[in-house]
């Protein structure tokens, strides 16, 4: 299969330096941050301010390794499949931020709910409507609700340090 | 900002050989297709089949074009910035598709509900999680309900062809 090249639309800029003091998921977390698209891409934010949420994909260049499976690190466990986790060290290194839309300021678009460190290079902004992403019954197979809430205590208590 | 380059993990096998009677968003659309991974990312696969719903990233190969701006497919009206839309013709050409899951059988996913084109390359599956990626009340921006309801009819009617 032949490679596909990518060229970051921007950078983003977040109060996280540290990955051991960041949310692990969107979900839960208030810290903000800001995309800064580079100028070539601005006329591409015309429109987004009408929408409440946005999904960020990231390129997560501080992933130390792609893995084929591995442990959650909120509360252990068995190993799973890689592909049935949202953990960053994964082939391609491709993030999912489901955020909330502050603000459109010329190419910054200013964000709140970020699971994401300082300096992470923006791939796409996507608008996100919930007839086509919202699926609020889905089932969330080997993550248990005190798997879940574990995430969303943390994150809610990083994003006031 | 420096280039990214990604190896897809996987091929699509879909019954949709023709961008004009394809569904244009995942929702509504009850096509099946199969994600043929490469047979090294197999083991990445363990544990996905607890979820119901995935969340498919793909290259989009077949986009004709990478745009700033464009006017809706479906019911026309004003251009808009092409990261407040979903449409395929966007920098980096990143697909996001919410899916349903079928089946895993070793190293194939079938999957429900499908807006791509056969042979698309796959970048990452996730699994989708409620308590991460459903908002069922985020605002819809400039896409009125009746733009939301064509969409959703035509994928439906298209489905079955």
């Amino acid at each position: 299969m032949q490679d596909v090249t990518f060229t970051p639309v921007g950078i983003l800029s977040s109060p996280y330096t540290d990955m051991q003091n960041m949310p692990v998921q969107s979900a839960g977390s208030r810290g903000r941050a800001t995309i800064n698209l580079y100028d070539d891409f601005t006329a591409g934010l015309q429109g987004l301010e009408g929408f409440s949420h946005l999904i960020l994909l990231t390129y997560l260049h501080k992933a130390p390794a792609e893995m084929l499976t591995e442990t959650p690190m909120v509360d252990g466990g068995e190993p799973h499949g890689i592909f049935a986790t949202r953990h960053m060290c994964r082939p391609n290194k491709i993030g999912l931020s489901v955020v909330r839309l502050i603000a459109v300021q010329g190419n910054h678009v200013l964000i709140e709910g970020l699971d994401l460190i300082n300096e992470t290079p923006v791939l796409d902004i996507k608008p996100y409507i919930p007839a086509f992403d919202a699926v609020p019954d889905a089932s969330s197979g080997w993550l248990s609700a005190q798997h879940i809430e574990n995430i969303l205590t943390r994150n809610n208590r990083l994003s006031f340090v």
